[in-house]
């Protein structure tokens, strides 16, 4: 077999891990069980922000800096959940679809939608096979950072936000409340006017919404088009790794998401069970009929069903 | 006391019940189980679609129609839950907000984040609310159709799917398989150009996904902002809701949406006793510790966790 071939067959096999995670049961998780040991030493960078603002490009500038590193990179795109928001994004997305003639490149969309448990445990997954497979760097993208998209940004160790000047998206970030987030700030299109008043207002609410630490969050311009300020970017993301690995922070960081995750998991296969037992459960089928005829409120009808599911 | 201090002790109230319903905790619970035997009888009417299309004209507009008939009203709006796509929706919202001075209007924006149970259980118990106090007819809009959009939709007797000419909303829908939850269509802005276009090609597309029932969605067209085609949605809606009711489907409807309330409950308080014993019980802080060591994989940890709450 030539090296092409068996890269070939890797992607392949990658490609189908990830598939067979989508759609669940019980086949998913006797891989994930099998592969899990191998999971845990990549660098997973976030990277989220809103629509237009260039993050396609930005990932593709990066991946052309990565790979003369001679790292291994996967990109993993989590589309946004809404199907009438789709189609400019994966139009965008083109341009990186060319990298994946590199062997050392894997790209793949994740759809926000038709995941029982929510598609942050799916990314959880997804990301492992990567590991699994050596791929040094994982960058996952979303777009917006709504709840879902929060869930996913915590998925990162290194949280990237890009902005761009001119489009109040700075002072909308800072009003929502979700600078806490952004370990690193990248202002892309940076050729548009307002870029350095942009990274202005975000180092000034930084002071304000973010507790001084040992990390200080850098506010980058860049113009990914032309590759302008990625070098940069680059080595302030291999930066964030090193202070997350001298400080600890990485252990705190990386415990604080499998907590989440057990949880996650926790509930999502007791929603289920729930459901099954409403279907075939007598007690639990009167459950429904009595709060259907208001003999009972949901609340108290859903602590009678932990009780009979733990029996 | 005036009839006029009396509303408006009783919107004080109802605003006030629905800021404990997105607090959570315990007062909120008892509150719930108190008026829940009043609740039940209304009408629920989900208005869904992409930003642009104009529904929060259509409300006010659907507004003053309902008020014609001396039906009291209350509108949920459910925010977005990127913060960088909610400044344009509440500027439109500034012209339904002058309904509040009527005795017989109830609005109120509820925002995507920050619930821990997810947004739709909160809507659920704040309709209730609602109900309790007699509003005969409850508009939920919410923008978009992502998963927590679609599960709104879900908390509706009738769903109203709007869409606008000329902007491929139409297609984007149809090729995103939404199709299915719309009970009513509507093309409002129906004097642009492509109106009735857009209308045919929902009609055609409707005959092949959904399945053809006693309820066969009507697709109008509306020019919300001079009130045109709002006579004929109102009645279209109550044509629905006597459909609901006399077949039998208001019923199925209703206890599906119960199903789904008491598993996404018991998930929820599940997922919170799980975060609790992982940060309390030693034996739960060891599975955590395992994961990050690759001694054990998430998913089967999950499993001994569950067994841990079960004792």
């Amino acid at each position: 077999m030539t090296v092409n071939e068996t890269t070939k067959n890797e992607k392949r096999a990658i490609a189908k891990a990830i598939t067979l995670i989508e759609e669940g049961g019980p086949q998913a998780i006797s891989l994930l069980q099998t592969i899990y040991k191998r999971s845990g030493n990549s660098h997973l960078i976030g990277i989220t922000g809103p629509p237009g603002v260039g993050k396609s490009t930005l990932i593709d500038a990066l991946i052309v800096e990565i790979r003369k590193n001679n790292l291994k990179v996967g990109v993993l795109a989590v589309d946004p959940s809404s199907p009438f928001s789709g189609g400019a994004i994966l139009g965008d997305r083109i341009r990186m679809q060319a990298h994946t003639l590199d062997s050392g490149v894997f790209i793949r969309s994740m759809a926000n939608r038709g995941f029982a448990g929510g598609i942050a445990l799916a990314v959880h997954d997804a990301i492992r096979v990567l590991e699994a497979y050596g791929y040094d760097i994982i960058i996952i993208e979303t777009v917006g950072v709504g709840q879902s998209e929060l869930a996913i940004a915590k998925l990162a160790d290194t949280t990237i936000l890009a902005l761009m000047p001119g489009s109040g998206d700075d002072i909308q970030a800072i009003k929502s409340g979700i600078m806490e987030i952004g370990d690193i700030f990248v202002i892309n299109k940076g050729d548009l006017p307002g870029a350095n008043k942009a990274a202005t207002n975000i180092l000034q609410s930084l002071d304000l919404v973010q507790e001084k630490g040992p990390w200080t969050p850098p506010v980058l311009i860049s113009t990914a088009q032309d590759g302008n300020g990625i070098k940069e970017l680059w080595q302030a993301l291999q930066e964030h790794f090193n202070h997350l690995k001298s400080s600890n922070e990485l252990e705190t960081r990386r415990k604080q998401r499998i907590k989440a995750e057990l949880a996650e998991l926790v509930a999502y296969k007791i929603r289920t069970s729930c459901l099954d037992s409403i279907e075939h459960l007598d007690l639990a089928k009167k459950l429904v009929d009595d709060v259907y005829q208001r003999k009972q409120d949901p609340h108290t009808a859903a602590q009678s069903l932990i009780k009979l599911l733990n029996n």
